[in-house]
Formats: C-alpha cells, sequence, structure tokens
C-alpha cells in the first residue's frame, strides 16, 4: 500500500537526481524509500535515500515497485512548482496513480521481478574531501562544458582546487581557494570524469545548498548531497576516465 | 471590394480556428464573412462566421477570395497583440495587400474556382450537451495528450463527464462534475476523439470564456464557441474513431 | 602583449559585426584593434576599427593575431550583459586567456601566416545616400525576410526609399520618405541584396543609433555604423544580386 503527497519541487528533483536510468526499483518503506541504480554503461551508480518527511502526507508499507522514470516526468511536466502531487497505488498494486488537482494518471508499474538492483555503493573515501557551495559547482561544470565532454578536478601546491577541461584547440580552468571550501580535508586529487555525469548532477542540485565531494588521484569520486529540503540524500560514485599522460 | 482594418489579436484568432487547412475560401460580404472547410482526411469540418463587427473598420462587396492561411500566419507573426492590421484588396482584386504601420505585405490570392467547399455542417445534436469553462477544456484536453493521440469523452452513472486517453502503459482522466458545467443537458456519452482535433480547438479557445459540446455515444461530436470578442462564433462537427470493444 | 578589459555587450557586438567569417585576423596596436575580412561567397566585405576606448583597460604592443569567432562565441554565450570579460595574450602570445570571474577560458590562437587579409574596402560612393534609424532598418529587413532571401532599395520619383521583397507568390514593401531620413543625399538607387548579409547587418546594429547608406542602381552598397558606444565603426561593402528584368 501507498499513498502520498509531495510537492511538485521535491518530486523533480528526486527525478533529476536519478538522471542515470530511464527506470529504477523503489523499495518503500513505512519511513520513505531507498533506490539504487547504475547507468548503462556502468560508469556511475547513484544511491538515493528519501524519508517520509520528503512529503506532505506519506502512508506506506514495505514492498518493491519498478517505476518508468520517463512517464513520470512527462506527468511532472504537466505540473507546476508549487502544485501538490497525489500518488496512490491501485489495480492489485499493479498501477500508480497520479493525481494532479482534478486530472488523474494511470501509471503502468514495471515487474520488479524483471529489474536489477545494483549493490550499495562502497565507502566514502579520498584523499581529498571538500565541500563546495551548489552555486561554485554549478558554475564550474558549465564553464567545462564550453569545449569538451571531460573535465579533470585536480589540486595544487598552493591549497587550490582546479576544475579544468580541453577541447580540441582550447581550454577552461575555475579555480577554487579555500575561501570557497565549506569544510575541507585537503589531499592531493587529479582525476577526470565525463562531463555529462557532472551535467547530469549540477542540474539536480537545483536549490540545494552544497555538495560534498570525495577525490583522489585517477580513482573514483564521490559526490553527496541533500535533496529535497533535507528530507533526502543522494550519492553518486563515478568511474575516473582514463587518460594518455 | 474589401478595406478593413482587424485588431491583431482577433486577426490571429480567425486563423487559429481554422487550423484544420492551409488554404480557405472566404465569402465576403457587406456584413462579414463566412468560411466552410475540411481537413484533408476528411475527419472534421469547420464553419466560421465573422461579423463586421470584429473589425474596426469595415467596408466590403460580396466576392469570394482563395487565402493562403500560411502566407497570412507569416505576416501576422510579424506583429504583436495591440497591433492594428489594414487589409485591402489590389491589383484587380486577384492580391490582398495586408499592412501593419509602414510595412507592406501582397499576398497573391488562390482562385476560388479551383477550391473546393464543403457543405454546411449538421445541425447540432447530441444526447449529451454541455457547456464547459474554456479553461476546464484546454487543461482536460493538454493532460490527455500526456501518453496518447486519441481522448474519449463519457458520462458515468453519477452525472459526471470523463475525458480519459490510453497510452501503450499508461493513461490518464479528467472528471468534470455538474459544478463545472455552465449549461447541460446530461444525456449518455460515451465517444473517442483524435487528439490533433481536440488540441488545435483547445488552442484556438484562447481568450475565449466557454465551450459548448454536444456528444453521443460513438457519434460524431460538435464544438462551438465565440471568437473576437463575440463578433464571431466558430463550430467544429468531428468524426469519432472507431474503437475495438 | 595584450591585456584589456571589456563590457560583454561590446565583445558582442564586435563578434556580431563580423558575421561573414568563422576566423579573423586582428591588427593590434597601441591604440585599439582593426580588422578586415570577406565572405567565403567572396560577395560581402566587412572592416572594422576599434578604439582602445571601446575597453575599459587596454594595453597592448603591435601584433597580429588569428581568432576563432566561433570559440570566442562559446565563451561569450557563458557570461551575461554587464560581465567584465578580460583578455590576455599568454604561452608565448600562442594562447589567448579569457577570464569572466573565476573562470578562465584558453583559446589556442590561429597563426596568422595562414590566413588571408583582404584589401581594404573602396571609397564610399553611390547616388543616393542615406541615414536611417537604426530601428528603421532593422524593421524593413524582418519584414522583408517574410517570404525571400532577397531585398531590393529603390527610390521612386516622390524621393521614396522602398525596401522590397518578392517571394513565389508574395511580396512585401516597406516605405521610407524624408521625415525617416536623418541626412540624405536622394539620387536614384535600384539594387537587389542577399538578405542573409542584411540580416547579419541589422542583427548586429543592436543598440546603435543608425546606419548610413550609400547606394546606386545595380551597383555594390556601402553600409556602416559605430559600435561599442562610439569608439568602434563597422562599415559593409556587398555586391548587389544579378535581376531578371
Amino acid at each position: 500500500m501507498l499513498k502520498a503527497e509531495i510537492k511538485q519541487e521535491n518530486l523533480q528533483q528526486i527525478i533529476d537526481s536519478l538522471f542515470l536510468v530511464d527506470e529504477v526499483m523503489i523499495n518503500i518503506s513505512e519511513d520513505g524509500f531507498t533506490t539504487r541504480a547504475i547507468d548503462e554503461a556502468a560508469v556511475a551508480k547513484v544511491e538515493l535515500t528519501v524519508n517520509s518527511s520528503a512529503f506532505e502526507k506519506y502512508e506506506a508499507t514495505s514492498r518493491t515497485l519498478g517505476v518508468s522514470l520517463e512517464s513520470l516526468q512527462k506527468v511532472v511536466n504537466k505540473s507546476e512548482k508549487g502544485d501538490m502531487i497525489h500518488l496512490k497505488l491501485v489495480e492489485e498494486e499493479k498501477t500508480l496513480k497520479v493525481r494532479i488537482s482534478e486530472h488523474e494518471y494511470y501509471l503502468t508499474l514495471i515487474d520488479p521481478r524483471t529489474m536489477e538492483q545494483p549493490g550499495s555503493l562502497p565507502d566514502l573515501e579520498g584523499s581529498l574531501q571538500v565541500s563546495l557551495a551548489a552555486d561554485n559547482f554549478q558554475k564550474g561544470v558549465r564553464a567545462a562544458k564550453t569545449f569538451s565532454d571531460k573535465m579533470t578536478f585536480r589540486t595544487n601546491s598552493e591549497n587550490k582546487l582546479i576544475l579544468e577541461s580541453s577541447g580540441d584547440d582550447n581550454k577552461t580552468r575555475t579555480t577554487f581557494s579555500e575561501e570557497h571550501f565549506i569544510e575541507s580535508n585537503l589531499g592531493t586529487a587529479d582525476s577526470a570524469f565525463g562531463l555529462g555525469y557532472l551535467d547530469g548532477i549540477q542540474q539536480a542540485l537545483n536549490d540545494t545548498s552544497s555538495i560534498r565531494l570525495a577525490m583522489g588521484v585517477d580513482r573514483p569520486a564521490h559526490m553527496e548531497f541533500d535533496i529535497a529540503g533535507g528530507a533526502g540524500r543522494v550519492q553518486y560514485f563515478i568511474a575516473p576516465r582514463v587518460r594518455n599522460n
């Protein structure tokens, strides 16, 4: 059983945070839900935990649902920020009814037995650990997109964190100093990642205030932030790009 | 002879209401004009009557003009809401001169002898007859577009009017009760229509306050509303989609 | 050496005025810079002179740079009106560093020895010489685009300047009388030009107040206006289209 109400902006951020995949297997409990997913190229993983406090109303018993994020996004596209979105399982729990004022949408659920759920994310680790204002992270990624599809995070000897990208002839660089870090443990980092992943993350940040990063040298990165006003938390684990040095 | 001035928003709504076709044959008289058209698939007909009061100035003698709505729309695209659009027949009445401030556009008219004009629309009939606020009709059609290209209007035993659509896996439903009807004669209805037609109608509604519907069970629908601030009236007649029940 | 700061809107207008080409060879001196370019079809030439007063700060020694306008536009797209854009030659002057707040972009310069620079523009001449408000020129060109890719400038016996274009079936006309001319020497003109060129010019006009035109009968046109608030001047020389009369 599931009967819940959620503000449009919270549901939108939940969908945005799962940008790696088109379908997810959601584990619902009395206290909220969790989901884990891995992208098709098996380069990035996401783990999302949302507390029932992200909802205006929430009543559920434990079950697993297969949801098409694509169909759910089409419905959310018909709503506006501030709208209340009502969710309810119907038809022997094979259908998710989504109601927005007098409009009802019936989404056929996917049989979770046909879906794979990846294992949990490895522990966050990395010689570099910093928190950046979401705004700074977003601007750095957007600048890096100008000429390239790959971005490097690296530290230098002056304790600065540098976001760099290189295109055919051109390159971009954004430099963050200690005054940009909310909290930090500034070890050495030097790893490159696909900008498609970083761009999905900066879009999902939306109104979130900060993002925590943990990285090393040519190692996977952890990125983590709160969503739905602190009622949920999303973590990403992204494999680095191989470089020709 | 034709010499007229019309506000941009009125001319735009006239063009919008004729969305079924690219060219129309317009019957001009001293009192205004009428036109009838049928779409290429012969599924829907439109009949438009516009009184001279829709114009700021209007002077005409009886004649029939063939007009390319596509070319006329390109000219109207160069204007803004509130602009005055001047229309005049020139060059032995083979050309429509459209003037918007100091810019003149000369549209070559189509010989009406090469065009076909459909017969007049059958009388409005249907066991269900309701008027809906234009806003409600628009929202119902927009919701139905989410997953499908077909929409059903049906009544149920509780005197409600239900707008439904079904996609491959998903469906949508908008329910209107008696408090939504401006005037009504609530017989039984259950007919499906192509959403392309309904979408064109909801767009043409624009600032119109209400739309009158007449329907039955697997029968054609009549839809009718005022345009140009009440100075014109447009009626549609749409064949139902065949259903596999 | 080059070290300069320029407001985003001035740099944008400089780029816009060079719409004929993707790459330019820029001649920098202590006092500003000049550039000349010719489009691939060899139909139009542009000559741009920008005084150092177009910059907020400007320090340079004479040199010639090959710049990709396409790459530079991508960087300017990351900025907004009012932003300050910092330019500096780095890496043995083979790279242009563009800084916008904490973001740095490194554009690889093109070796100017691989580029051709066209000769200077012929003197402005033409029996018709008028200045038009930029706004009027822009509206005339936009109206002409409605149905055609070619536009004629011609004078008539009433000392009017007429901008005309013809499509397959339709034509447009904008008429300017003496009250539209800021200064004029109204000889005869009758020449047609590609609208692609005129459209690029009307876009580059932006906030410029007026444009000077010099034309004749089936002769090239000169068009000229100030940019960067009067600190620069751009001139175009456009060959006429051949007509079948």
